[in-house]
């Protein structure tokens, strides 16, 4: 096999992102595109990945007291309708369903049978507040009946012009939590509940440091009183929304009727919140990690944490080795890290050493175990991790009983070295023309922390310098300062910054 | 609250059973008709069963070498005219997607907007063969590729005109399973392997036997060389095609351009399978094992396997009542029925207790448990079971030792149960009179083991007795005999029933 490259992945990140980015989707078997414009298949690996990413949320989710439930994944046009600003929102991207049965036509194809035309065209839901908003005003009668706190995993569709892998694609995967609540504080409450736990889940089990804030008016979600999100940065230095909770305020429960009777017998509109994270996290992970050798995966969300690759030349060897790795793979398999076990993987495809080593290198596993006749002579592991490169040697009882120890070591630095990258890229900006510098064509960018009041003048401003408000912070001190766009008086800064 | 009546559910199943099955579906809150034809709504007790059918499955999937990965919902129109039988079987049934934007009609509603009609339509899929094989096409290359392995848990839809919940709805909710191979053994195995993992499960999990064997032609795949099903008997004597697992040959494989080195280096097309079970699952679990109180849930399936109700009326009863239960629940989840820890919930709400117990007798829960002071005095745990109503007192320490006991029993005996009422609904028949008597307008029907030869004079008299043919079971003994419908020489006998 042709020795490789100083760098796995080429371009490099500093020679061009965006490629970079797409060859390590590509490199780490993540994913493709499809035969469907804007779609994408999502691999193996990519998508134990994202079950990892499930499995912990779902975990998550139940334990604030949601339950999972399923709703159609079509909406009817007219629901559609009742939202005003929700259709303007959603209307603009749907694939809209006009028939139900194909028929020959006369050039021997198929075509839409025009027999079969729906009365009312179906949409696919783009989101899913109006159809199950329609569903729980059946299910809330009383205050007895609330709070009703559901979550959803399902796939999702928003016709998208320009597409990049698991960022911005027409079909994705989400979760989408519904509830409804009888009070306002309640349904306050729960939206920054949720956010909480987003931003629990993104530093704790992905590595990846969050602003947790509340979104200006204008990327606010349409339909929606106040909008909050966790914002990541990426090596690139552009931000990346990675999660949002949306308070409803009675928006959805009026346009769906969702009433309930409530202690002193009168109807009244219930409180309702959503709140969502996609596929969307796993282009965060990636961007967030990796390196020129391609994917570096926390350990908490890694399909394997530990490949061994046994290295043998006669059959001999073989059988030793492979009965060598086998006695490590069960010792590690024995231990528990993140309240699993640890995950192993022998790899004993009949392929060059140097190729198979490289494939989990761009894959991002954790931790790499070449064994050969050597190494058993010598009683010993060598493990390389992935994050920095470091070669440790041990007896395999050593390493075996210090495998959770490691794991976390990685998983510690690799968000320590993500909250180093953003805090070399935090500024605080006091003036335009400082702030049109830092933001100016070519320059690198970063977050900047700014005074602000939200409206026209400031929108107006960032859309020239193709800079977004990404929220404000909801830990940001007080602060007295004046709006850097209107000049006006202003108490508290928000986060700036190029986005995905 | 009014009196329960003598059975929970009206009608009965001796009374109506397609309305009886509609009540239970609603009695015990698993899912209900939302506002989209033919689409469901799976309420949070239902959906927990198909998630506890979900996590089974896929760890028997997993442990038998497969890997999940997700492909597109849609379809490109073209895809499915590759495949003359599949489009035939697929393209009457369809949502047809055709434009990607919604506009202001005139009259202020929406419209598809004429100018974002689709070059060609996207079919939403109803099954995933041709898009998942025009993917393995880019996979495969060489015999070193194969085999492939890969399982989509997945929503599809196919438009029914008549659909009752969990049986036969437009959209469901499934797993497919879809695999390469180099040659046709593998390929043959794989299909009798996944039809054994299907039985397993239906039977170890389910607690519902049931018959593995391959369909008649007319009952085939379309596109499939040889369809294996796996049947159950409901209660009322038709029968359920429960799972299939289908032998595709090479017909997808060269439609899609599947082709591969092989070791001789000629370049020839794969062999391929695919395999699936749906929330139909859920229908026929309702329908084997429920009576006219409700549900009865298997304890391996069960969201919770025991709920326990506390019985208090002043304040102070009820502080130490909670107490004494919250420490049964705690003794009771530290030990662990199928693998799992025993899943428990303690019902505390503001309801009449008989109201409250109904509901979880309705909604099938294995054992049920009142705590009252009385019981506390007595230092006793008084149990109930659902499958048989039968009451068992003991300490708390005693139900908590023996609880995986008493759970793997209630398991068996409904398996026990289950195949007693089919082997009573089962018979062999050896002339058409009697078989046409058997199957008379207003007869039971059941099970007919008979000889048979596939072929259009069977299926036309099947056809007018409104019964199928539901498959030529694998362990059928040899044994010669005479086609009932032909006269012609037949050496092993078919099974037949009414079906679903």
């Amino acid at each position: 096999m042709p020795k490789p490259p100083k760098n796995a992945i080429s371009p490099t990140r500093a020679e061009n992102y965006p490629e970079w980015y797409q060859q390590v989707v590509k490199a780490a078997d993540l994913a493709e595109n499809s035969d469907v414009r804007g779609c994408m298949v999502i691999k193996p690996w990519g998508y134990a990945i994202w079950e990892n990413i499930q499995r912990k949320l779902d975990g998550m989710f139940k334990a604030t007291g949601h339950e999972n439930a399923y709703f159609p994944l079509f909406i009817p046009m007219s629901f559609l309708e009742k939202e005003a600003e929700h259709v303007e929102g959603f209307a603009k991207e749907c694939a809209v369903v006009t028939h139900h049965r194909l028929e020959p036509d006369p050039e021997g194809g198929l075509r839409p049978a025009p027999s079969a035309k729906l009365d009312e065209p179906l949409i696919v839901r783009p989101t899913s507040e109006t159809i199950i908003g329609a569903t729980f005003a059946r299910w809330v009668e009383s205050y007895r009946d609330l709070p009703i706190l559901i979550n959803q995993w399902a796939n999702v569709v928003r016709w998208e012009l320009r597409t990049r892998m698991f960022l911005r694609t027409t079909e994705f995967l989400w979760q989408e939590g519904h509830t409804v609540h009888a009070t306002e504080e309640q349904a306050r409450d729960e939206t920054r509940l949720m956010l909480d736990v987003y931003a629990e889940f993104a530093e704790n089990t992905m590595a990846m440091p969050v602003i947790k804030g509340e979104k200006t008016e204008g990327e606010r979600f349409p339909g929606a009183l106040a909008t909050y999100s966790i914002e990541a940065l990426m090596q690139d230095r552009k931000a990346l929304q990675a999660g949002t909770s949306h308070f409803l305020g009675q928006n959805f429960s009026k346009a769906q009727e969702i009433k309930f009777q409530d202690q002193s017998g009168s109807e009244v509109y219930a409180w309702t919140t959503s709140w969502g994270v996609s596929t969307r996290l796993v282009g965060g992970l990636i961007m967030t990690h990796s390196d020129d050798d391609g994917l570096v995966l926390p350990p908490k969300l890694a399909p394997a944490h530990v490949v061994i690759l046994p290295i043998y030349k006669t059959d001999e060897e073989r059988s030793e080795v492979l009965s060598y790795c086998e006695s490590l793979q069960l010792e590690l398999v024995a231990q528990r890290y993140d309240e699993d076990p640890v995950r192993v993987r022998i790899d004993d495809r009949d392929l060059r050493g140097g190729e198979k080593k490289w494939q989990w290198v761009k894959r991002g596993v954790p931790l790499r175990v070449e064994i050969g006749p050597r190494d058993i002579a010598k009683g010993e592991v060598s493990a390389v991790r992935r994050d920095n490169n470091e070669r440790k040697n041990s007896t395999p009882a050593e390493f075996a009983a210090r495998i959770a120890a490691t794991l976390e070591e990685i998983q510690q630095s690799l968000f320590d070295r993500a909250a180093r990258a953003r805090e070399e890229a935090s500024i605080r900006i006091d003036t335009l023309a400082e702030f049109e510098a830092y933001f100016a064509e070519g320059t690198p960018g970063g977050l900047a922390y700014c005074h602000f009041v939200d409206g026209p003048e400031m929108e107006s401003k960032l859309k020239d310098l193709k800079v977004t408000a990404r929220c404000l912070p909801i830990d940001a001190p007080e602060e007295s300062g004046t709006c850097l766009f209107s000049g006006k008086p202003s108490s508290r800064r928000g986060v700036f910054a190029r986005a995905y």
